[in-house]
């Protein structure tokens, strides 16, 4: 059956497929009416040679290139804002505005532009000067990289777009995307800017390449290919899983961005202070976006007492006023109700919703469970899974010691927030609590909520395993994210001229070295 | 049957073992008499428990107490030094003057030192500071590591003692070292040097531990178990594997400096030039140590033609003449046995050696073996084949061509080489290789051989895999080499006075840190 064409080699072509898929609206339930392929091997392989051709070419490219590339993009991006903005509305029912065009809109040409910035001064190299043994090491591209993209973030997290594929291209790596199969044509958009800018601002041809979708088995062989350098994916823990299981026995460093509960704890203090405006805030938090955050706050954690009733009074009635928003597509929806019903057997009582919602399309009712402490301990690992959507389960320890076991049997998450009380009536409690909530976690937070991800340097979205594969990288933030698609390369009497600009004598740029043991 | 003591939580105590062993004379071949348990689970729990509570306890510890015991522990080792330098000589037939106590001895202790400046800076946590935000992140422990030393550095990378050790412990990280079944005597040495110091320090009594054997099964157990952070190994490919597919499984850091072939390449231009000189610098790099290095020069490729010829019958006669050193174990002897007799039946040439050597005990001659740059191609896997020992496989490729599509073939290295003319008549074949060689070595050489592992931090020991398990990270080099025992913490509107000191506004020290955009 024709299909949209793929992007291999710096051309639009018709793909060598073995199926063909169509997205849908979920605001419909409708099919969207393009067919997309599914790629065999041939399209995989033709990739990975032109993939390696353009790594190659990319070597010793200045980063003022990489960076004229990256900036044409964004502003391509802003050039075709309408266009993408109306696609991803059609493929993920995600409110035009202010989501898709006031706020990721922006985010992903930002992020692109900061990529811009790092390509340019080269400041992820962390370039190490020793004279007097004249070794001299800096962080360098690590090779062609494989980018899978989520569903919920069509433009900042997108395979041809987000964060990974800036922070790849920014370390002079090209990139092979897969597309969300959610998301398809928002994806070909990207692809296509990506390339018109590739173009114009002479990158090889295989800088960018834009594939949709293949088996489970096509994936894991493209992650292990030779030619591969690294591997980014954001998405759910089974698929991600089962790509680690491959890249790791590979030995290809991949990147994971898998699920995560993301606790918060509200202490006593701080809900006999403020309940209802914590209540007010955690329900904005957890229904912002349907709940569809990787930093959504799914697991509540409460030590019993008026406030905590009270507390959970209030989310309750705020949680059935809230107009129940549009999930991302049917199989999310599906997810959701397989989640509650996986909580629901274990034992978590319904405080309201699971059933289906009062919105359009793909729609499942605002959700809170609640367990007890006692409950969640007898049987935590199914006690903490994921409901990706507008929904959270509320643990209630019967004291402080409870609490600390609960957290103790957490598995690693992207955040975890403590509130407390500002007269320091929580003080006690939360110096219990939160060492053991540190050392699970990527992200700390006091007093706020995880579903803002600023892209700033000091951002870690990131965390301890099955939140991420690795607890030492960050999926945003920049410069950081970009040293996940690097290698440390040591050059040991290497002769002046065939070094590295950053680590000449002769260096004439401004970005910080650590020379000799000290900075300059 | 009785056994030596292992240390666990605090105090030399009877293991629960489920045999013992006994370490050789591999100068004599005779079993030594001491005889050292083999751990049961029940051991390894017992110390998991331990490090566990000391980990709690160092959270928050002063890098200037981490300091300190550091350099207590080096100064012990100063003391004790004949002890250990008599015990390692006994256990591994390695020279006591100069390589024992003049090299690795002095390597060991200045490592240390490093660590202990690097803890008491805190240099590793590269703080990232974004006030306008409010989010601060920095580097913290990660928890428990478990480390497993290698049979050639019983010292400088020794399981309580070594680059590893020294690592985890700056970090903030207790260590649960395995002792290498070749110098468990050594081992037990240091870990008495390292408990004396952590107690008259004031460290908690799980800070270091020791066991000197497991089964297989049990080792993958450890490096699996919930409350460790992180794993250090440094041995053979066919151990290390296991244990990463075990923690990979498990979603565990483990950082493995495994095989590595560490390719040579003599332009013709440089032999020409010098191929006496380069004859007798390979001859001792390749020999040193009887060739028991990480980095011993274990490929040599060369390009057809009379000066590499030349260059060929010059080391044969340097290996024969020159004496044949004591290797470290009988395992070791056999396994070089076992890969000449794999390459051999593969193809290659025995130029010289293969043979009993002429030194004491566990020995082989010096053994050169060569192979055409097109049978190399028929079979790279098996010619990758690591000949552990005083070895190396020279591959004599007909044409530029054919030395790059045998670079092609390399697997990950720790280091590559390039002898290049000093007159620039070699610079367009070194402008061909070095982009293929740069891709597939952590180290980087010129006119050098790859042999000294300097302790700067520029080094990079480390490379590709299956050389490591993560191209971005070094085994030597402080403070790079520390994180790898760290995990990314990010603080998000976290109260000033619940962050580490280091992320604070009022932040005393000299430490560089990353503050709105900018170094301060």
């Amino acid at each position: 059956m024709a299909s949209e064409p793929v992007l291999i080699a710096g051309s639009w072509r018709e793909s060598e497929q073995t199926g063909v898929f169509q997205s849908a609206n979920p605001a419909t339930g409708k099919l969207l009416p393009a067919h997309y392929p599914v790629s065999s091997w041939a399209d995989c392989e033709a990739a990975l040679a032109s993939a390696h051709a353009a790594f190659e070419e990319m070597r010793g490219m200045s980063g003022e290139k990489i960076a004229a590339f990256l900036e044409r993009f964004a502003t391509k991006i802003e050039e075709r804002a309408e266009e993408l903005v109306a696609m991803a509305h059609l493929e993920t029912a995600l409110p035009k505005s202010p989501r898709l065009a006031d706020a990721e809109l922006p985010r992903t040409t930002g992020q692109l532009r900061q990529a811009a910035a790092a390509a340019r001064s080269e400041v992820w190299r962390q370039p190490v000067i020793d004279r007097a043994n004249n070794i001299r090491a800096c962080f360098g591209a690590i090779g062609p990289v494989c980018v899978f993209g989520p569903n919920n973030f069509p433009f900042a997290f997108g395979s041809a777009s987000g964060g990974d594929f800036a922070a790849a291209i920014a370390a002079g790596n090209p990139v092979i995307a897969k597309a969300n199969s959610s998301h398809p044509g928002t994806t070909k958009l990207f692809a296509e800017a990506a390339h018109d800018a590739a173009v114009e601002t002479g990158m090889p041809a295989g800088t960018i390449q834009m594939i949709y979708r293949t088996s489970h088995s096509i994936g894991e062989q493209l992650v292990t290919d030779d030619r591969v350098g690294a591997t980014g994916y954001t998405g759910s823990r089974g698929a991600g899983l089962a790509l680690k299981r491959a890249a790791d026995a590979a030995g290809k460093p991949i990147y994971l961005e898998l699920s995560s509960v993301n606790p918060v704890i509200f202490l006593p203090g701080a809900l006999l202070e403020k309940g209802e405006d914590l209540a007010a805030e955690f329900t904005g938090s957890c229904l912002m976006g349907t709940g569809q955050f990787c930093t959504n706050p799914g697991l509540v954690l409460l030590i019993e007492g008026k406030p905590a009733e009270a507390f959970v009074a209030g989310i309750v009635k705020r949680f059935e006023e809230a107009p129940a928003g549009t999930l991302l597509s049917e199989s999310v929806r599906k997810s959701l109700h397989e989640s509650h019903r996986i909580l629901s057997e274990a034992g978590a009582e319904v405080l309201c919703g699971t059933g289906p919602g009062n919105g359009a399309g793909c729609c499942v009712a605002n959700t809170l469970l609640r367990v007890s402490g006692a409950a969640f301990l007898r049987d935590p690992e199914t006690m903490q899974t994921e409901a990706f959507g507008n929904s959270s389960l509320i643990v209630m320890a019967s004291s402080l010691n409870e609490a600390a076991a609960v957290l103790e049997k957490l598995e690693g998450n992207l955040t975890g927030a403590i509130y407390s009380a500002s007269d320091g009536s929580d003080d006690e409690a939360h110096d219990r609590l939160e060492p053991i909530l540190r050392r699970k976690v990527g992200r700390l937070l006091n007093d706020k909520m995880p579903t803002g991800v600023a892209v700033s340097p000091a951002m870690n979205h990131g965390g301890p395993y099955p939140a991420t594969g690795h607890p030492g990288f960050t999926a945003v933030g920049i410069p950081a994210s970009i040293l996940r698609f690097t290698m440390l390369q040591s050059y040991d009497n290497v002769r002046a001229h065939r070094l590295p600009a950053i680590l000449r004598d002769d260096y004439a740029g401004t970005t910080q070295r650590f020379i000799d043991g000290r900075w300059a």
